[in-house]
C-alpha cells in the first residue's frame, strides 16, 4: 500500500513496516513476531484490538504465530506446491464463504484463560480483518460455519418406529436433520495451554519441541511468539436449532461431546459404544431441539466432534492394544481393560479433556441441560470451567454391541457415569469379549 | 549392553557404538542418522538388510528418521509428558500386539520405488528386529493388524432386503460383517516421494520445510536422513476374506480406495455421496468375497480409507467452499464446482492419489477385479503403478442424495468414470444443489 492511498478506515494495528512499502524494521511490542508482524492481544474485547493471526507461509516478515493453517493437512498443502499445483502465492478469495449465522462474541471470549486452544474470531476475519487484508496479509479463517441436511440410518429407524417425528422444520420426512455445521482449527495459546495442564510454559514449550522429534524450533527459540498452530486434528460442532439458543440457559440443551472412532464411527465395528451413543446422542438432540416444554419455544442440541482417534493414540497403537486385550491369559475381561492399553501406550488415555470445554465456551454456553456421555474425565473438565450440567444421560443398555460389555464395565469401574450399579471386582471378570479367532 | 553379554543371535546391523557402553561415534554409512543410529536400505529383500526405523524421543543417537510415531498423535504424546500422565522413557510393550494375519513379505516390497509412503516392515517391528530392541533401541510398529466384526446399518438393510445372504463365515445372521483390519502410519522415503511428484528431493524437502511455516529444519539440514514420519493422518484397511487371497490375481478381488470424508461418512451429510458410495463398496466386498465363481472357493474385498478429509484441505476449507458454491450467483451448479474450490483453495483437489496404491502394492495386490469408484485419479495412479483393473463399478443412481447431483454431474465431466452419458456443458447447469436457508 503507497502512503497516499491510506484506507477509510485507519488501520489501528498495523505497523508502520506495513503501512509504508520501505518498511522500517521496527519491532512494535514484545508480543510482536517480528518485523511487520502484527501484535496478538489474546483475550481482548474485541477482534480489532486482539489482532489476527497471520500463519502465512509467502511473506516470513507478517508471522505472528508458530506452525501453519489447517492443521496437519500443511503438509498436503507443501505437496501441492512441490507438485506445482498450487502457487504459493495463493490467497483465498473468501467471496461468499462467510458464517452462515453469527455466532457471539460472548462475554467468555474476552476471559484470556477461557478459550485457550481455538480462535474465537476464527469466523469472521473476514469482516474483522477487512483492512489488515487490504494492505496484503495473508489472514485466514480457522473457523467455518454452514448448514446442511444430514442423514442417518438410525434416525430414519427412530422415525420409523415412531420415536422421532418429523416436523418439516428440524426433522424433515425422510429422516433429514437440519443442521449448522461449524469446523474448527486448533489454536493454541501457550501461556494458557500450559495452566490446564499444569506445567509452566517454558516447560510445554521444551515438551512440545522434544516429544515430537524436533518438530517447530520457534517452540523454543521465540519465546515471543505465544500462539502455536498445532498440526493435529481439529473438531466439528452440529447443532440442531438455533445457534444462538446454545448461549441462553434458559433453553434447554441436549449435547454430546464425542471424541472420534473410525472403527465404530464409520465402520461400526462392534468392540466399543462409540457409533451407538453418538447416534443415540444425535436423537436426544433432535428430540431436545424439538421439545416444547420451555415456554414453546422449543430446545437445541449439539454434538461436538473432536478428531481425537483411539484416545489420541492413534489407529495403530488402537490396534495393538485389542490384539493384545484379546489374546492376554484369561481372555479379554473388564479388570484388564485400561492395564492392556497402558503396557503398550504408557498412559490409559491421551484425549486430555483439558481443552474440551472451550469450543462450548465459544458457543457461549453456560448450561448443559442434558449431557449425553457418561465420562467423568469431560464432566469434570465441563463443570469445572463453570459450566452447569443438569443430568446425564447413559447409553441405553439395548445399544451396547455385546462385544462392548467389556469396555463399558470396565469405564463404570473406573468413574464414568451409570444410574445403575458400579461392576466391583468380581464383577469385572465376567464379562468376556470375543477371541480374535471368532 | 555389556560386552559380555552379547545376544546368541549377531546384530549384524548393530553399529559399533550400540555394542559398547563406550560410543565410539563412527559415522556408520551415508545413509546413517548419525552415532549410534542404524543405517536404513530402503526397498532391501529383507527386514534385517533393510534395517529398523528409528523415531525414538528418548535417545537422540538412535534415531534414523526425521519426524516420530504416530503421525499427528505425537503432539499428544507430547501433551501427555507435559502433563506428567507420560514417562518420557516409557517404552512399548509389544506382548500379544502381532500382527492377526502375516502379510508379505511381497516381490512389491524389494523394490524401492513401489512402496515410498509406507513401512512394508512396520507390522512386524517385534519380530523381525528383536535383538535390537533387546539392545535397547526404542522400535515401534507403523502398522498393526487385527481382526473385527464391523456392524452397518445398511448391510442390515441389504441382509433385510434379501441382497446380502448371511453365510455364518464372512457375514452373520443379524448383519455383522468379518473383517480383518490393519492401521497403517505414514513413513516417506523422501528420494522416492519426490519422484512420484516429479520434483527433485531437495526441492521437495525445501517446500516441505516453508509450507509448513518451518516444521522439522531436518528436512533440509539433515540431507543424510532419507526417511520422514509426517504428522499427518495414516490410513485402514477392512479385508473381507482371507488376506492371503488379495496376492492372488486368480481370486476376484473387489475394492475400493476411499477418501475420508467425515461429515457424510459419521454424519449422512447429503450434499456428497461419500458415505452411500462407502455402504455400497462394502456391500459389493461382502458379495465377492462370498462369491463361487472361481472354482468354489470365494472371492476377497477391500476397502482402503485414507484420512484426507476435504480432499486434503481440512474441513475448514470445505465449509467456506460449500457456503461459497451455494450463494454464488445462479446458485450451486454443476459447471461451477470445481472452480468455487480453486478460488478458496488454490487446487481443486489436494488429495493426490500418487501415494495411494503403496498399500496396495504392500497388499501384494496385482489384479483388481473390480474396483468400486468413478475417479479417475484412482484408476489412473492404480494402473500406473502397474496393477491391472478389470471392471469400474459406479455407485447406483439411486444412492445418490438429491443435493449430491451437483457434485456427481460436475466428477462426470471432469473425467470420472461413467457407463451412461457424459454430462455437457449446458447439462452440467441444470443440476442446482439447495440453497443455505433451505
Amino acid at each position: 500500500m503507497s502512503e497516499d492511498a491510506a484506507p477509510a478506515v485507519a488501520p489501528a494495528a498495523l505497523p508502520p513496516s506495513a503501512q509504508s512499502p520501505h518498511p522500517r524494521h521496527i519491532r512494535l511490542t514484545s508480543h510482536s513476531g517480528g518485523f511487520g508482524a502484527l501484535p496478538i492481544r489474546w483475550g481482548a474485547v474485541t477482534a480489532r484490538e486482539r489482532g489476527p493471526l497471520v500463519g502465512t507461509t509467502t511473506n516470513r516478515a507478517h508471522r505472528n504465530v508458530i506452525g501453519t493453517h489447517s492443521g496437519s493437512y500443511s503438509v498436503y498443502r507443501a505437496l501441492a506446491v512441490a507438485a506445482g499445483a498450487l502457487s504459493r502465492e495463493h490467497k483465498a478469495d473468501l467471496t461468499n464463504t462467510a458464517p452462515t449465522d453469527v455466532i457471539g462474541p460472548y462475554p467468555q471470549w474476552a476471559d484470556p484463560g477461557k478459550i485457550v486452544s481455538m480462535d474465537p474470531w476464527g469466523a469472521e476475519v473476514a469482516r474483522e480483518y477487512a483492512t489488515e487484508l487490504a494492505a496484503g496479509y495473508d489472514i485466514r479463517p480457522t473457523i467455518a460455519v454452514t448448514k446442511a441436511h444430514v442423514i442417518l440410518p438410525e434416525v430414519i429407524e427412530a422415525v420409523q418406529k415412531g420415536r422421532l417425528k418429523p416436523d418439516g422444520k428440524l426433522l424433515l420426512e425422510g429422516g433429514a436433520a437440519l443442521v449448522t455445521k461449524v469446523a474448527v482449527e486448533p489454536v493454541w495459546y501457550l501461556p494458557e495451554v500450559a495452566k490446564r495442564f499444569g506445567c509452566s510454559e517454558t516447560d510445554l514449550r521444551r515438551v512440545l519441541f522434544e516429544e515430537t522429534g524436533g518438530m517447530y524450533p520457534e517452540l523454543v527459540t521465540r519465546s515471543d511468539l505465544d500462539v502455536f498452530l498445532p498440526p493435529i486434528g481439529g473438531q466439528t460442532v452440529y447443532i440442531f436449532g438455533d445457534p444462538r439458543d446454545l448461549a441462553n440457559p434458559e433453553v434447554e440443551l441436549t449435547a454430546r461431546v464425542h471424541d472420534e472412532c473410525n472403527g465404530s464411527d464409520v465402520f461400526g465395528s462392534d468392540i466399543c459404544t462409540c457409533r451407538p451413543y453418538l447416534t443415540h446422542a444425535i436423537e436426544e438432540c433432535i428430540l431436545g431441539a424439538q421439545a416444547q416444554e420451555a415456554g414453546g419455544r422449543g430446545g437445541v442440541g449439539l454434538v461436538a466432534y473432536s478428531r481425537k482417534e483411539g484416545r489420541a493414540l492413534g489407529e495403530v497403537t488402537k490396534f495393538l492394544v485389542y490384539n493384545a486385550r484379546k489374546r492376554q491369559v484369561g481372555g479379554d475381561t473388564a479388570d484388564q481393560y485400561f492395564a492392556r492399553t497402558e503396557c503398550v501406550a504408557g498412559v490409559q488415555d491421551m484425549r486430555f479433556q483439558e481443552l474440551m470445554p472451550d469450543v462450548l465456551h465459544w458457543l457461549g454456553i453456560r448450561k448443559i441441560h442434558r449431557l449425553v456421555s457418561m465420562s467423568n474425565m469431560k464432566y469434570d473438565a465441563i463443570t469445572g470451567s463453570g459450566i452447569e450440567v443438569g443430568v446425564r444421560v447413559n447409553i441405553p443398555d439395548e445399544l451396547i454391541p455385546a462385544d462392548a460389555r467389556v469396555e463399558m464395565d470396565a469405564k463404570m469401574a473406573a468413574g464414568y457415569f451409570t444410574p445403575g450399579a458400579v461392576p466391583d471386582a468380581e464383577e469385572l471378570k465376567k464379562a468376556k469379549g470375543r477371541g480374535l479367532d471368532a
